[in-house]
């Protein structure tokens, strides 16, 4: 798969997404393809180079300050010199005020190139998008264009030692003084939390500031780096060596207030709802690079065939061809769901945003399987070779690794799939009435989605602890139903549906079983 | 999973494997538990703690001589001084005289310890084995003891940088000169190919001696490191970086012939048979230590629960269950094939041959992804943490990624698994019968078989092509069928049968597909 034949899929992918059309502020198709090319031409000529380097130098903490490998700073800049860092930020912010969807489109590119060297963009864009909707008008305007054009970065800062996955838990404390907000606490794996590629960065923190319980005593403050601010620790991590995790102490920091007090957690759902999007955007870009490395090296690697005969490249080993064409299905098929996802996220209508809330934890869990897939499936195309650094595989592998667990573990998503958006919020209505609309003319798939749609009623009907057991298979199965309605985009859709109905028998099976052995327990 | 918890599942796996009470020069069962108990005290004092420091530091290669870390020589030198490297060679040439399968369950817990360092003894082992079958008397004196002493140690050099799979293009060369055989080659992927653990190191090298086409030309040699061979790399892996993979060059090296000429991979067998056993026992250590550590760190680690109460140890949220007894019940499924195997090894008869030479394409690979699942698992299961180098999770991903490359890869095991084993030489039909006979009293299994017997036979008569690309979806299935059969030796077969229908369908799909897209290309 070629940056150009990429760019083909993108788009052909993009027309076949229906909502697109419909998009205010989209670009026209030649607008479109330049914005492409001219990614993939940055993607491969200036983002790509560094990220070997990068693994292998990774980001190092010295004197309370981080140090990132030579390359990333020139790359981080060419990325914020062509507007890279806020096509989806609004024009009056310095930003291209384009749809999430051609984010969605472009990201992968970049991602294929450095994962690593993304995650300052990751968190910039983020922070971007809070201060743009919440912060007031003097922090916005001072923020958002700077951060828009690279001149500064920005973190988000949620995850302390004794609260990770439930924020509810958070101790960082905001207090109210004559001088403003100060912030004292702890604060861990936070991206690009310090760095050398600008001298400022913003830190959004989620901190308590009233005595309310749980997650309504929580708000959110912006402080930047400086006294009071201290990173204490870079994590030593299995992959994403150019990124460096930060551990940040804060104590008495200056902070202001982004929005209003108390709802920090509700206000952090539109940058969320970004960070798992670009999660999706890691995976599909991870898994592109690991398609096209392993195709390129099964075209070349000659072994096999008659021995009195030159040896044939694998390539055209059926077993090398099943595994390279299944890995090429598989990601046609996440395209097309990223895209929805993306598009949806852009439409107005509050049925969109149920059926964009259902996709989203399906984008970002199954794009990170996807691209660990990907990586373990190119390993074993090259062999022993793929498991070297000779090749860009294994680093794909470690890098993709963590794809899984930040921005919410796969056991968050499934919990937010099943609970929240297919059983509470209605997305699972959404889904079926568009999905069999669809689908009307096909069959097979309207009958996948039947068996679905009634398994999914007999999950409502569960306890709570079954219900928490079967999460994870739960999802998986909606994931194979979500497939089956994308399919339909798709000029050939048997590699999918070959297996589908199977597919689907089986995670249901797996939910049936966890709650089985979760109510006997 | 405690040491002491899985000596027990091991021993109680092995009384449950009819074969082992049939078997030969056994040890009675005290005897074993004690064998058992010092082998963990061994793993868990003197192996393990070398383990991740190794793969630090890793090996060094400066003026052709390899460093190892330091740790590694201590840790060796306990296992050569405790008889471990030679359990299963015969008494006479100084080895314990005991069942291969009492290898098999005393491994693992060196290999929980440190699948790295324990690279050095599994070449090791299987050249003393080699050289004890074939080597003429004054080479099998001269070299067996020493190498059970862990006075030497041995490797085995078969692949080349044009020939890896595929062996019948080895162009490394044999000369009977007067003065005996000289070799002249590049041999690559030589796992402690050069080390300092011991002064003498003899390599096992397969080489073409006649012009024979093909590997009917390939012969056995020893070469032993001095003049003439030369470490030129080390390769940089993802992982097991104690262990030095290297690249030889043998130039005009003085060599002896071992066993007969043109007989080099026929005599390599019994070798690759207890290599390809060895990776199973690989992956259940692997999968051990991480379904024990994170086990642990469940039980301590908190979160969750009512926001006004304490937070609850995350072992208690169904998912996480879900994810730890699952891991659980495949270890314990995996660990009676593992047995199974083995003690068909031992075992006279034609049709036990016939059995293990199906089983143990399945013992390689399902135990490689055993290991990468559970390390997949416990890192879902601790987190970010899991992401970093606090916990030796993240190490043994690294690790283990390889154990389904070398020794064959999952390709090659399919391969050998359908075509050869089942389809040719009959496995299929002794796994059947014997299964079957297990499984009289439970339809549910007997079901199973019957459903996998006639997806075998549909096989059969398929296209060579067709068939080839089905291989790995069919040895998936064949894993299901085995493990059905197995499961009628253990107290709580429920999770494996939960699934096993759906599991086994999706495999066939999955097959059908793979050959009808390759029937169509």
């Amino acid at each position: 798969m070629s940056w150009a034949e990429e760019n083909a899929a993108m788009l052909d992918a993009l027309a076949r997404t229906p909502g697109w059309s419909a998009l205010e502020g989209r670009p026209d198709d030649d607008t479109l393809t330049a914005i492409l090319d001219e990614a993939a031409r940055l993607a491969a000529a200036v983002i790509w180079p560094q990220d070997a380097q990068g693994d292998r130098i990774g980001a190092r903490l010295a004197d309370g300050r981080v140090t990132l490998p030579p390359g990333s700073r020139d790359a981080f800049a060419a990325l914020a010199d062509g507007g890279w860092l806020a096509l989806e930020l609004p024009e009056a912010l310095g930003g291209a005020g384009l749809p999430l969807a051609v984010f969605a489109a472009v990201n992968p590119a970049f991602e294929r190139a450095s994962p690593a060297l993304m995650m300052a963009a990751g968190s910039t864009r983020a922070a971007a998008r809070l201060l743009a909707e919440h912060g007031d008008l003097e922090t916005r305007d001072d923020w958002v264009p700077a951060l828009a054009a690279g001149e500064r970065t920005a973190t988000i800062c949620i995850s302390e030692p004794g609260a990770g996955s439930d924020v509810g838990r958070i101790r960082t404390r905001a207090v109210r003084t004559p001088d403003g907000w100060r912030i004292g606490g702890e604060k861990i794996w936070i991206s690009f939390g310090d760095h050398d590629l600008t001298e400022r960065i913003g830190h959004c923190v989620l901190a308590r500031s009233t005595d309310a319980p749980g997650t309504r005593g929580l708000s959110l403050f912006l402080v930047e780096r400086g006294p009071g601010v201290t990173c204490t620790r870079i994590e030593e991590k299995m992959g994403l060596h150019a990124s460096p995790t930060c551990a940040l102490l804060f104590e008495d920091a200056p902070a202001r207030l982004i929005g209003t007090e108390g709802r920090g957690l509700p206000q952090l759902f539109t940058m969320i709802r970004q960070m798992r999007l670009t999660v999706g955007t890691q995976g599909l870009g991870v898994a592109l690079r690991c398609l096209a490395h392993s195709r390129a090296y099964a075209a070349e690697r000659c072994q096999g065939g008659p021995p009195d005969a030159p040896p044939v490249p694998i390539a055209t080993h059926p077993d090398i061809r099943r595994q390279l064409d299944g890995l090429a299905a598989r990601i046609d098929l996440f395209r097309l769901a990223l895209l929805e996802t993306a598009v949806l996220a852009d439409l107005p209508g509050k049925d969109d945003a149920r059926l964009c809330a259902l996709t989203l934890p399906l984008v970002k869990t199954f794009g990170a399987e996807l691209a660990s897939d990907a990586a373990g499936t190119a390993m074993m195309v090259l062999g022993g070779a793929g498991y070297t650094r000779e090749h860009p595989v294994e680093q794909a592998l470690r890098d993709a690794r963590v794809f899984a667990i930040y921005e919410g573990t796969t056991g968050m998503q499934a919990q937010d799939f099943l609970l929240r958006q297919a059983l509470s919020a209605g997305g699972l209505k959404v889904f079926l009435s568009r999905a069999r609309a669809e689908c009307a003319a096909s069959p097979e798939r309207l009958a996948l989605l039947d068996v679905f749609a009634a398994f999914a009623e007999d999950l409502r009907a569960a306890s709570r602890p079954a219900q928490l057991a079967a999460a994870d298979p739960a999802m998986r199965a909606g994931w194979v139903a979500v497939q089956a309605w994308l399919s339909m985009r798709l000029d050939d859709p048997r590699p999918f549906l070959a297996t589908a109905p199977q597919r689907l028998a089986l995670h249901m099976a797996e939910a049936w079983a966890a709650m089985s052995f979760e109510e006997r327990s």
